[in-house]
Parts: C-alpha cells; sequence; structure tokens
C-alpha cells in the first residue's frame, strides 16, 4: 500500500565543515537512500524554505511527508514527530450531487464523510445546460483566441470550486484538523464535471464528434485551483475515456474489483445515463445509453430523486389487493423514486392491473371480483388518460395524490427496454450468456434501493438468481477513496483505460432490434425470463 | 542543439465518430510518434484550454511549442505557422550588476543584449550585508514556524526580480516582440543571489559550516515568480556546489569548455572572490579564496572599478621614466581599476622605484639621475606614508591626484600573493606543473582588461608563454546561454557539478606556507619566474 502521500523516516547527520552539503541535497540523498527506488525526488519550489527548516529543525532526523507523483517523489514537508493522521480527501463529484470522504492515510481509516449539492445547479441542472452556459461567447464567435475564456466557464468553476472547499472545510471540522492539512485530493466525476472542475473549455463535448479536450489530468496542485486544502495537494482526477464514458465509471470499475479478477462481471451505473461495463481482467466492454432518466425518478411526472417524501418500496398482495408502500424517512409520500417506480410497476403486471404491452387494462373485462374493485378504487380517468393512484394524498394541505399515469408507464417501459437491450448487445457482443457472469453489480442509488426481484419481473435485469445481484453503493466515491490509499489501485486506473473498448450504440442496428423486443412485459421471448409469470389475455 | 524550447511539427487527422480521441491525448500521440524518444509528455495545467484550442484551429497540423523539462516533455503552446523567433533570456546574475541577453533558440542568433545594477544594491552592496537584511527576525528568534519569511527576505527577492522585469522588457522591445513571448530563462549566479532570487532563507550561508539551503532548484515556471516574461517559461537555474562556490562558476566552467577536453586547464575567475577551477573533462578541482578585493580595485584608496575615468592601462618606460596611462572612457582619471594596479606595479617594479617586498626605495640611495629625478617627482610623504602619485590632476575642479600609497602596495601584495598561493596549491595538489597547462582561462572583467605580462611581473600569474592566457570575457552569461540552445550543456552541468572536487583553503596549511612565500615581487624563489628581472640591492 504506497499512499498518494506517504511519511518516510529520514536519519542524516549533521552538515559540518568538512560535509557542507546543502540542506535539501542533504535530505535527497537520504531518502534516496531509505526509498531505494530509484525514483526522482524534488521538492516543490514553494516549499523549498519550510521543508530545508523543517529539517534542520528536527536535527537532520524526523519524518518527511513525501507526495507519490506520476513523475517521481515529491518532499513537501518535514516533521519531526510521526503524524498520527495524513488526512486526504476522496471526492465524487456528481452533476447534482457531491459526496466526500476524508481518510487517514496512515492506517485507511475514515475520518469524516460529507455531501452536499452541486452549486454549479443554479447554471442549469443537467450537463447540456452546464455546457451551454459555459460556452455563451465561443458557439457566438467562430474565431476567438485560443487563451480565450468564457465568463460563463469561470462562474462554473468557481461554483464548483466554491462546493468542493466548503466540503473541505466541513471534513476538516468533523476530524478536528485544519483544512490546510488535507494534503491530496482524488476527483471521480463524469467528463463533463471533470471539464468544468478544472475550468477547461467543455466546448466539443457535446458536438458531434463528441471530443473530450483531455482524458487525463495530471501534475496539478490544489494551489493552482485556489482550492482551500494544502496548496501543494497533489490532485488525482480519474481519468475518462470519452465524453460519454467518464472518470466516475473508471472509479466504479476500480471499485467493483471486475478488472482485477479472471471471471467475467457486468457493471450497471444508473445516473443521468445507464452505463454498463463488462469484463475481467484481461478485458472489458462498456457502453452508455440515455436510459437513465426513468430509473432515476426523471420520467414519470410523480418521479423524484431518492429524498425524504420519497416512496421508495411498493407491494400489493396479488390475494388481497392490499398495498403497502414506504417513503424516505417516514414521511407523507410526495412522488416515487426509480426503485419505488419498478416495484410499483412490476406489482401492478403481476396484479394484472397493466398488460404485457404496460397499458392499463379496462375494469370493463375483469372478471375477479377483488381485482375488480381494486381497479375501481385505483384507476381512475384524468383527462383524457388512465391513471393508477398509489396514494391517496390530496386531502392534505396542498399535497396531491401519487399518481402513475398511462404516459409514465409508456417511458418506463422505453426505459427498462432500453436497459435490457443494452445489457443484451454487450453480453452478445462478446459472445457469452448472462448464465456465464459471477456477479451483476449494481452501483449507485439504484443499486442500493432497487429490489432485483422487481426489475427482472419487469424484464429490466436479466432473470439470474438473486444472489447474483451485488449492491456496491457509492463506486465513484469508493474508487476515489481507493487511488488516495494505494498505488496499485492508481495503476490499476491506467490499466482500466487502456484495456476497455466503448462500444458506441448509437449506431448499433443489433441494439435497436434488441430494443424494440424488449418493449414488453417482461420480453416478446418469456423464455428468456423463465421466473417471471406470463398472463395470456384469457387470465384476466 | 536540442534547445530548452523546441518547436515540433505535428501532424494528426481530424477526429471523427469513429475516432473520438481527445484533443490533448490526440496531440501527445502525435507527438510522441514524431519525436520517438520515450519522453514523458504532458500539458501543464495553465495550458490545457489554449494548447488545445491552437491544435484544433490549426486544423490538428502546426507546430508545438515544447518545454524540454527534466522529468520530460511539457506542451506549451501549439501554432499554426512555424514561429521564427522563439525567444529566451540569459541572465548572469551579479551581486552589483545584472547582465542579460535574448537569443533566439530557432537560430542561436542573439537578438538583444541589455544590463542593470541589481537593484538590491540599496539593501546593502555586498553579499554578506544582502544575507544581514535577508535574515533580521530570523538572527532574532532562534525557533519560528518553518514556513515563516522574513520581511527582508521578500524586499530582496522583490528588489532582484523587478530588476529582471526591467531586463526583460528591455530585451524584449528591442527585440520587437512582447515580453510574454520571452520562453525561457536562464539565471547564472553565485550561491547567495540564487537563494535571494528565489526567496530563499538564506541564513545558512555564511554561518560556520557555512550550508546552502539548496544547490539545485528545477522545475520552476517563471509564473511562481511573478516573472513578467511568459508564466510558462522554465527557469534553468545554475546548480551551485557550496556557500561560496556558486552556479556562476559552473556556467563559466562550462563557457570555457575546460571540461569537455581531455588536456588540463585552469580557469581563474576574479569577481569578489577569486575562484579557481583547474580540471579537464576526467577531473575538476576548485577553490575560492579572498584573493580578489585588491584586483577588482578594492583594496587600494584610489581603486575602482572598471568604469569611466578608471585608469585600466598604466606603462613607465625604464629608460626615459615617461608614464603612459589610458583611461577607461578617455575622460580625466579618477582612480585605478584592478589591471592598471597592476599594470603600474609591475612598472615600479621594473623600473626599480619598489623593491622584491613591494615597498618604496629611498631616492638618497638612488645613483641613476633621471630615476632619481622621476622619483622625486612622483615620490611624496603624505602624511607618515611615502606614495606614489601617477596622476597630477588635483588642479582641476575637486579633482584628487591619482596616487599609490604603501598602505595599497602591501594590500597589492597580499592579494597576489593569495592569488598566486591559490594556483600553486591547486596544480600541487593534483600533482601537476604549471608548464602542464594547455590554457589558463581568464574570466570577466579581470580577464578583459588585465595584461597578463603584468600580473607575470607581480609573480600573481605563473611564468607561462602569454599565448597560454585566453581572456574569456562574461563566461557566467555565456554558460547561460549556453543551456538555453543546447541540452548537452544542460547535462555538462550536472557533470560538472558531480565532477568537482571543492579544496577548502581556510583550513589548508600547505596554502599558507605557499602565500608567505608568495609576498615577494615575483616570489621568493626567483626561478619560478625566470621571465622576470630580479634586481640586487646592488643594482640599484
Amino acid at each position: 500500500m504506497k499512499a498518494i502521500v506517504s511519511v518516510v523516516h529520514v536519519e542524516a547527520s549533521p552538515p559540518r565543515l568538512s560535509d557542507n552539503t546543502a540542506d535539501l541535497d542533504r535530505l535527497l540523498q537520504a531518502l534516496a537512500g531509505t526509498l531505494q527506488d530509484g525514483q526522482p525526488l524534488s521538492v516543490p519550489y514553494s516549499c523549498m524554505t519550510s521543508v530545508a527548516r523543517g529539517f534542520r529543525d528536527a536535527g537532520y532526523t524526523g519524518f518527511a511527508l513525501l507526495n507519490d507523483l506520476e513523475n517521481g517523489w515529491s518532499v513537501v514537508g518535514f516533521l519531526a514527530e510521526e503524524p498520527s493522521v495524513v488526512a486526504a480527501m476522496a471526492l465524487d463529484l456528481g452533476t447534482t450531487h457531491l459526496e466526500a470522504t476524508l481518510v487517514n492515510l496512515q492506517n485507511g481509516k475514515t475520518l469524516a464523510v460529507a455531501n452536499l449539492e452541486n452549486a454549479q445547479i443554479r447554471f442549469g441542472s443537467d450537463i447540456l445546460s452546464r455546457i451551454h452556459h459555459g460556452t455563451a461567447v465561443r458557439r457566438q464567435q467562430k474565431i476567438i483566441a485560443a487563451d480565450f475564456q468564457d465568463a460563463g466557464l469561470d462562474e462554473l468553476q468557481q461554483a464548483i470550486l466554491t462546493s468542493i472547499n466548503e466540503l473541505a472545510e466541513e471534513l476538516a471540522q468533523k476530524a478536528n484538523i485544519p483544512v490546510l492539512e488535507i494534503r491530496a485530493l482524488s476527483v471521480s466525476g463524469n467528463t463533463t464535471m471533470t471539464h468544468l472542475f478544472l475550468g477547461v473549455d467543455p466546448y466539443t463535448l457535446c458536438r458531434e464528434p463528441y471530443i473530450p479536450l483531455f482524458n487525463r489530468a495530471r501534475g496539478i496542485e490544489a494551489g493552482q485551483l485556489n482550492l482551500a486544502i494544502s496548496p501543494v495537494a497533489p490532485l488525482f482526477i480519474m481519468p475518462s475515456i470519452g465524453s460519454y464514458f467518464g472518470g466516475d465509471l473508471i472509479s466504479g470499475i476500480l471499485a467493483s474489483g471486475m478488472a482485477r479478477s479472471e471471471k467475467t462481471r457486468m457493471l450497471i451505473d444508473v445516473g443521468t445515463n445507464a452505463e454498463v461495463v463488462l469484463g475481467n481482467s484481461e478485458w472489458l466492454i462498456a457502453c452508455a445509453g440515455a436510459a437513465g432518466p426513468a430509473l432515476e425518478g426523471g420520467v414519470a411526472r410523480m418521479g423524484m430523486r431518492a429524498g425524504p417524501g420519497a416512496i421508495e418500496y411498493v407491494a400489493i398482495d396479488s390475494q388481497t389487493f392490499v398495498i403497502e408502500y414506504r417513503t424516505i424517512g417516514d414521511v407523507a409520500p410526495i412522488g416515487l423514486c426509480g426503485s419505488g417506480l419498478i416495484d410499483l410497476v412490476a406489482a401492478l403486471y403481476l396484479t394484472q392491473v397493466i398488460d404485457i404491452r404496460g397499458k392499463f387494462r379496462e375494469p370493463s373485462t375483469e372478471k375477479d371480483p377483488k381485482r375488480l374493485a381494486f381497479m375501481k378504487k385505483h384507476l381512475q380517468l384524468r383527462g383524457d388518460d388512465m391513471c393508477f393512484i398509489l396514494a391517496f394524498t390530496s386531502d392534505r394541505d396542498g399535497a396531491e395524490d401519487v399518481v402513475l399515469e398511462q404516459i409514465d408507464l409508456d417511458a418506463m417501459i422505453r426505459s427498462k427496454a432500453a436497459m435490457y437491450a443494452v445489457l443484451r448487445t454487450l453480453v452478445s457482443q462478446v459472445g457469452i450468456h448472462f448464465e456465464e457472469l459471477e456477479e451483476v453489480i449494481v452501483a449507485g442509488a439504484f443499486g442500493r434501493h432497487i429490489n432485483p426481484e422487481c426489475a427482472i419481473t419487469l424484464g429490466m435485469l436479466p432473470d439470474l438468481p438473486l444472489s447474483t445481484f451485488r449492491p456496491i453503493g457509492n463506486s465513484s466515491l469508493q474508487g476515489a477513496e481507493m487511488v488516495l490509499l494505494d498505488e496499485k489501485a492508481r495503476l490499476e486506473c491506467e490499466q482500466i483505460v487502456s484495456s476497455i473498448t466503448y462500444l458506441e450504440l448509437n449506431v448499433n442496428q443489433e441494439f435497436m432490434i434488441r430494443f424494440s423486443g424488449a418493449r414488453f412485459i417482461p420480453h416478446t421471448d418469456p423464455s428468456l425470463f423463465p421466473s417471471v409469470p406470463i398472463f395470456s389475455q384469457s387470465d384476466s
């Protein structure tokens, strides 16, 4: 385990007339002798006096603080006593939300956690509107000086830096250390967020042929961005591999461990996009598709992100038709998050309130009296459209009923079809079957809350034993923590980037065919979902 | 010839949907293919957008500007057309005076030259008073925070940076380029000046055991010092090897070529100290001694630095006793610079006005009537001491006669003895004779103006054929120019530093003995100076 900042014990003899080696030369010579790794050693300009003074004051014996940079060791401090804490900050730089951990590089333990809304949201909630804001002048003028920077881009960068500084202050306070003693920062974000974080022109990211300005940025110190942490803190920015495949997913692959095992695994990360990776230590193949919104709660009219008041769990007893649901924070329901939506649609299918096309069935054709009563109570025509009322909560002040409309159902079916088609295309691309997968790792809030059984019922996830599915949580943040703690993780990022193949689905014919086939519950080919009951029209 | 900033032609294909490599990755890949040297390539943070934009705007084909750094190439610009000028500034950072050259890295030609007084002079004329000013607080308080910086040190650094910026502006104006297009800076100065330039604590430089804080500083960009030139201009700071052996001398060794030849040479650089190096491509030995002041004009009461009004040349006809002299600028004489002083003392010896001990002879014992007349005219008692009046110029407004006092003569003898003892000790240390020297290279203003014949007469320089002596001019500046233009020169600096042995004369017994033996004209052992006439007492 070689952390991104190491503490190395140094013993050197004091200078004499017959040994008048310069202080920093003396220190670097002693360090080279201790490290024995042949790596270049240097002291950054801003630390020359403080390192030499620390070395002198400690009597030429003590503990050097070393940044492990790509091109060698950089000595950034010298202490007389071994520090018990060397703090470093891992950051998941989400489009809407930031999550951060402060880890102690001396023992790998978590010192503090914190999270915050991304302050860029005031310039637009999604990536496209951010890029738009950051390229206003560039869009109007075709030729401008190479070093011109849009004012909007500065605003976006300052907003995110302010958020990160707030998080850093909060972490430092919780851990009871000065914020300047946060000695490294790893950043895991999508390609656009990484561009905006560095204040780098995002103009070509969203324009065909969708070219990032960079995928890899090394050798940057926190001071260059005016971050509140130690100015010589090295930034480890997770590399990306394209406009639509960012460092957050590289981080997720790292955290999942899939690139360290010979067994083939699949990683599903549903955020704004659905990003899927398949592979093992030999090969990796990835793709991303716009399957996300419905699953993140962005499609249904009553959809919402997982937060207080969001219905995250729904079940309907297929005998008694009793509805059970649970909201986040155990408060009155105000909407449906992704997992609640999946549960609900699966339950509606299993109770035969919707058919295999995802359409509300006609109560008039219903023969079962209990189901008929249930449908009469919950299905209502609102405007021209049928909808299902999950929670009758409109009696309270200003509150609305939580409803699912036909239009939401249609969007949900499209989303789940896209998701399954992505997964199917990916495995087919490498000539394997779902059954050969050692694991299906489901990342993020989606992975944490989703009930795989319901997702299988819908035909969104493949029909595998439930033990195959492993929720992993915020893998983007976990990967960011790993690179701080271990050089092997930093090197693995490079290996992941170099071994990954990106499958472009926008021009993939097979994907389009599979997408059409998946627009039924669970699928046009029920043999793909043996565990899911199939209801013929006559069942109703 | 690999300049410190190179221009490299790049041809890359434009991005397509099927080749969505990020702009900077595309550029670095194309560059790696062109360079084929396996060196790491990177783009500094501050240049990411401008380099990528330049690359795009040029249609992915054009000319990359690359800094050649110790740890690889750094891409700092991209131009559509090949630039005819890539300007870099070489600086001789003297304690009293700065000299600078602007060179065109594209063809090695000089674009402009400029010089300026060191603005630090207002804080003290010599190195010790500067260190004193820069360490006022540190001297009073034994323990202060490692990153504390004396206000005086900041003042000194700002003063020198201001001077350098003025020089840079002047050079840029003369060359008709924006100052921001000066793309590299090499700095050659003594160890103290280099510390003050970087604002690095000079406290231990002048205190036993005389330890520099650093000898080598790499990886610094002009922007880190707020210099007016390009902020990403790399600084090449000549490495030093000790408090009293600085980068200016390493630069001189480089410029002399002595470390590139198998033949053994000696380099003499007389500034504030006399610094002497002996050696060849196999080995180098160096020492420094306080032999300088007399020779720089700092000892004699009428001594002065080489400047307008300084008598730089003196001859006295040994038959007619006619005095001939020449002043710098051909104006009325106001004092004597080093070369004039040496000429004068040698002439006084050859005309037997002084004896082998450097004492004025008694006119009363003189038998030669012409010499007697000459002595009566020029030798006068002023106060208790005899002195020689070189120029009777006291008749003009406020002007004084230019005189040489006995006390000046004594100091001169000590200085020349120290100089010869240094040279002798050095050759003896490696077991060779002066006659084996291929060349004696004399650097600086001293080398430019001195008449070696007179220095030999005094026993200051060894009695070698005059063709052995080669004046080299400002070798510190020349070396600084060389490192900008050629990687071999940059590497040679490292070789010089690692192959040099420093001989400490303060504790050298042999030196003290040789010093005593050299306190006669030309020497207690006249066989060492066969070309110099020896006058017995009876000659007079």
